[in-house]
């Protein structure tokens, strides 16, 4: 009862906080995410501190290298999170933005006004830079945040949420705007799915448990940043020089996030001439290849792709490939086997990459570049809330404008419904 | 097992068909939809069969008159349909406009193209029209459309679908691109909502009851149309005229929907010379009137409005007035019990105007126009999928933009990244 009480309280007050924030100035605004990203650089030795004990933890625990390295927080990461801060400050404000405005047969002028959400609740693993980004963006789109990092990196994210907040307030944020759950009992998740009166809208991001647990828990709607199995088709009349240098990059620049390409699939007219010097310099990056039997028979010494490969998210030095005879069986392939996240094809086709864009359905369909470009700020979106992958409100990179929503307003003189 | 089974299967085709559909040119769609208008007026006599049916279980089991006339369907109903499905054809095609491309510094070019939602599940109560208006939106909108009527119009909404479908299909629309269910029974409901793999988006279209339920018992988005508890506010510079033409309208009219007001807030300025003449001309029209302390110090012989009935969206010839002080006196009030559907100010004071347009959070903001016109028609968007309340993906009348969703393009030439 007493995890129940304290969720509730903080999002009521989140919600109240909502209504002033979004009727903000600018100027209000962003004159605070400075403040923040001061604060934050004030409290470098705090927030390190605070740091170490998680890493601590992490160790007696256990954890893999790469997750302690996620955890991990120093004054340069510190500053680069400040200096993140600082470029969102730099971003156009979405709110009150008037995207359309028509005027109907009755003499009312009809538009469409861009407002904040709301309340945004945020569940989240591990970096506890998010910590910050996620407030500071639904800051600058007027909402509200309610974030609940893991139990692995609370200690971090007490100390960043607990500047950050009192940075907000002392520049005229309300009280309420920026929160944090310290309680790392998992029910205190489940009391937060269930606030959809005070709760507009939940961000889940981490691993597919976590996603899989809100979407089951959640009666708040969830805009879910689920994984990236991305492919990278190259065409029979593909530049093969190009192709080569956007395949290695989508799977070698940085393997362990969501889009890295996963499967390679190769048309088979240029398989012969493609894939020998593609897998050689794949091999000599150190990534282990597993082939098709069509891949098997013009590379030797590969280990065999089976059909679980074509369902594995990676994140690893590990590509799937598989020879395909025509665009259409690339495209089924994708449709069959991919998240929806980010998608490529090489080509010099002007009717293939047309086609490739439009039967493609994912966040980004991209053509003659590397999937690994999927990203606010390569979009210029700025920082991001994350990369979404359902079909319902937004997809792909996540920026200011998606933590908005438009209203309708109606300018009129009188108009009534005959 | 039998209804577990069933449902996946039309979930499954209905996803096959989806990939099919969304890539459909304008003109096989908008002949489709012509046919489908057609074969409508040439089935009536088989429709009006089906719902006699219908009617009959109805009057068995004793519903109230009111719901068996939203069940009614007759030649000129029918018709009217039919004409309502031609208006659809005439609408722009909304997929694959590319609403913005921009070009990145490393020479890319960054779009977003407007593309299907995908499947749509839709769940909704007794008027069988709606069953014609959503297949026909969806399949405008490039979406296959898996629908659950109640068990009330089953026979009625049977005989439509059966109709549209074998229409669509003859004119090249996918098989499985309109499927309704015709299990009666209430696993069917809960079976199609933890399909997520299958369906996009579910639209709950009906009661409380039925809204609460969707909502936590689905893993699939849920697109909400909840109830309207909407308000009109007469400001203390109102031109009051105006003001008992739209107060008039806004209840009168049609009590029974969701657009209609249920309480009227009125500044203490003008209320001496406002709700006398305003109360006497509800109650002309057969309106109850319970009035707050200081309406029934204005007006005599009325009823106390309580606590509850702040909280009370009646459907019905009954009004709420309350006296407050001042426009933030009616915010706060509209924001502790509206429902975020529609919200009306009457003002020729434009600070005020500008102040409720920003301030209140609801789906539809009105200055001197009733909230009767919140309507995907009045608005000029054709016909509506019904009114969204929630504030993910879009609020208010959901037209047919409201049906797909942006995806990200990218045009390269060989960019990676760096």
């Amino acid at each position: 009862m007493e995890i129940k009480e304290e969720i509730l309280h903080k999002a009521k007050l989140a919600r109240t906080a909502s209504r002033k924030l979004g009727i903000l100035s600018t100027e209000v605004k962003n004159n605070a995410i400075l403040k923040m990203a001061d604060d934050l650089e004030k409290g470098i030795a705090r927030i390190v501190e605070a740091n170490k004990e998680d890493q601590e933890n992490a160790q007696k625990q256990k954890r893999t290298k790469a997750f302690i390295d996620r955890l991990f927080l120093n004054e340069e990461r510190i500053k680069d999170i400040a200096s993140g801060l600082r470029e969102i400050a730099k971003l156009p404000d979405p709110v009150g933005e008037v995207v359309k405005m028509w005027k109907r047969p009755n003499g009312m002028q009809v538009g469409k006004i861009r407002v904040p959400l709301g309340v945004i609740g945020v569940i989240y693993e591990s970096r506890p830079g998010v910590t910050a980004d996620a407030a500071v963006l639904c800051l600058k789109s007027g909402n509200s945040i309610i974030l609940r990092g893991g139990s692995e990196a609370i200690n971090s994210n007490r100390a960043i949420a607990g500047i950050l907040s009192n940075a907000a307030v002392s520049c005229g944020i309300p009280n309420g705007a920026i929160q944090i759950i310290e309680i790392t009992d998992r029910e205190a998740v489940t009391e937060l799915l269930k606030l959809d009166k005070y709760i507009d809208i939940i961000i889940p991001r981490g691993g597919e448990e976590l996603i899989r647990m809100v979407k089951e828990n959640s009666t708040i709607p969830v805009i879910r940043h689920d994984k990236g199995l991305c492919h990278t088709y190259v065409d029979g009349e593909a530049d093969l020089e190009m192709a080569e240098k956007i395949c290695f990059n989508a799977k070698v620049q940085r393997p362990g996030v969501c889009n890295a390409m996963e499967t390679l699939l190769v048309n088979k007219n240029i398989a012969d001439r493609f894939l020998p010097s593609m897998i050689e310099k794949y091999k000599k990056a150190g990534v282990e290849i597993r082939g098709c039997k069509r891949t098997k028979e013009i590379v030797k010494n590969i280990e065999d792709a089976k059909e679980e490969d074509w369902n594995t998210e990676y994140l690893d030095l590990i590509l799937s490939v598989k020879v395909v005879d025509s665009i259409d069986n690339a495209i089924s392939h994708i449709a069959e086997y991919g998240s929806g996240h980010s998608e490529a094809i090489v080509t010099n086709n002007y009717s293939n990459a047309q086609k490739f864009l439009k039967e493609v359905d994912a966040s980004s369909v991209f053509v003659n570049a590397s999937t690994r470009l999927a990203d606010g700020n390569q979009y210029g979106l700025g920082a991001e809330m994350g990369i979404s992958t359902q079909k319902l409100h937004c997809r792909g990179p996540m920026g200011l404008e998606d933590l908005t929503v438009l209203k309708y307003i109606v300018y009129g003189d009188g108009q009534i419904r005959e």
